[in-house]
């Protein structure tokens, strides 16, 4: 048995958990290069589904690759193909509030008949659109959501299901350092631990398993740092054809490096993905909101963390982003 | 009140606690270039014998710089200067079980008449020769025994030492990351953050404060590394004299970094300290055990991480450590 909900199960968890309870085929699927949240929360609902009989397939529009292998072939993954999706009744959407976040598969999973329910933690502006939802945007990841409804469904919680929901908290919670890490996080991953996950073989699989070309990638893209405003600005830039050994298979060490550094309050990376295109990677160790600067390059995200695709050459682009993040910088200072 | 602890206290812890309660003037002692588990541990006990009346000094060999200003100075920390030793009843060493890893402190500690304690999970082999002893060397760091010992004595748990048992468990277990993060310490970890610690602040103000110069380092380190027996030894040398921007604030993000590499079993950085005379850190993510490696070369320390001063070139002892540990790594394969 799972640990139970610190919260009081209101009216529309209690649907949700209905429809789990009442239905027998089921879809689960997740949003588009499918993370450690989405995929841990997906094998751990589906083994808890199988235990009490169901019949459950999870399909996504990508394949996570190998990070995830040791729980991934215990569940039943799958990739989107275009071919016809596997019967169902209910169609669970977990990690994700919009089918448009599943890429290929958003037409076909409209065109089903199933009920629609979504499990997640992200925050929703729209018009409910869904069947049924069990939803809490203070969860620090969609895993913990998905431990609790195995609790209320009285689930067989097996060692598959602890790795893959301790997959989900690790994922979300930048390894249980970033703000959203609450105490109930914690007590969750005690309780996973006691049950015998390993955090030294999870995190060896998640982040010990980069390319033999990723320190030297690494080490001529530190060499290109710049700093601005008194070092609260580091910018490092990727051209197309620099002589870079190889792209980083991860920047977030990159990332890592760069937040690390006293001084810095911003971090951009730009990477020039094609001739004329770049991509933007920006983070924040403070209150400074990256999502606001990538909105004003047509990307977005979280405050501490955003993206944007942008048109232009590397060095526009790059001169742009810069004069855009000083401003704000300078604005604050003179508030 | 603090978590009761998982175990039963038997004699031997018993008669600690008795002189912990007996006693009214307190010196707690750690070791040369003490970390966040003994800093930590020398805090929360600090403050939580200072809650039940009684007189508290810590003095450490070395100050631990501004990583942990967010707890130390709210505890009685002193930095030995060579001057009396306040008068005490008991000397406590934490995170240590030989009066020798207190540098020049050792000598006045031997002359003192105050009993002596040890609070400690490392093992000790050879004979005991302190008063009393509140060891487990099952425990992931000291930190943990002292909120064991806190609850046992009745002391009051403030948010001080919160943050100062949240320090020694981050540090002892690499961030949760080492297979030693057991749950008894996630589980205690949930307990110190429901009681206010912030993770993020305590990760920022540990992780995130290195200098400006650190990632340029990094990067004509990284720019050295060579892989040896099909990529499964790293190699970083670094020269005294070699353009390289600065000395590294921190080694470990480079440890870190080239243990990231899937194929990398061990990782060796040679820094030449001065003119004939080199410094080893050595990393294993195997079984490969470079305890023994370091050992060879007149230095120690764990089977996964360990180091050693080593006298020659840093060409000559570059070459005996390759030669050293790719002769390991031949005679497994052969086994």
């Amino acid at each position: 048995m799972s640990t139970a909900p610190p919260f009081e199960i209101d009216a529309e968890k209690e649907r949700a958990l209905e429809l789990l309870r009442s239905s027998r085929r089921f879809l689960l699927v997740g949003h588009r290069r499918p993370d450690g949240d989405c995929i841990g929360s997906q094998g751990a609902l589906a083994r808890g589904l199988m235990s009490l009989g169901k019949e459950v397939h999870i399909l996504n529009p990508d394949h996570p690759g190998p990070t995830f292998d040791y729980f991934y072939g215990d569940c039943p993954f799958g990739v989107y193909s275009g071919a016809a999706l596997p019967e169902h009744d209910v169609c669970v959407l977990l990690d994700i509030n919009e089918l448009s976040r599943c890429g290929p598969m958003e037409e076909p999973l409209r065109a089903a008949p199933s009920k629609k329910l979504v499990i997640d933690h992200h925050p929703f502006a729209g018009e409910p659109w869904w069947d049924a939802a069990f939803v809490d945007v203070t969860a620090s990841a969609t895993g913990i959501l998905v431990w609790y409804v195995l609790h209320e469904l009285g689930a067989t919680i097996d060692d598959v299901v602890a790795k893959a929901v301790f997959t989900a908290l690790v994922t979300d919670t930048g390894w249980f350092r970033y703000s959203n890490t609450d105490a109930e996080t914690m007590a969750v991953a005690a309780e996973l631990i006691g049950r015998g996950v390993d955090p030294s073989v999870v995190f060896d699989s998640i982040h010990q398993r980069s390319p033999r070309t990723e320190p030297h990638a690494l080490a001529s893209l530190l060499a290109r740092l710049e700093y601005f405003a008194d070092g609260r600005l580091a910018v490092v830039d990727h051209p197309l054809n620099n002589g870079v050994a190889a792209n980083l298979a991860d920047s977030d060490p990159l990332l890592d490096i760069l937040r690390a550094v006293g001084d810095v309050e911003v971090v951009l990376y730009v990477r020039e993905i094609e001739p004329g295109m770049c991509k933007l990677s920006a983070r924040s160790k403070t209150d400074y909101n990256v999502n606001a600067l990538a909105r004003r390059f047509g990307g977005g995200g979280h405050v501490k963390a955003s993206g944007a695709t942008i048109e232009g050459t590397l060095s526009e682009v790059r001169t742009r982003l810069i004069e855009s993040a000083l401003g704000d910088l300078t604005s604050e200072v003179s508030e």
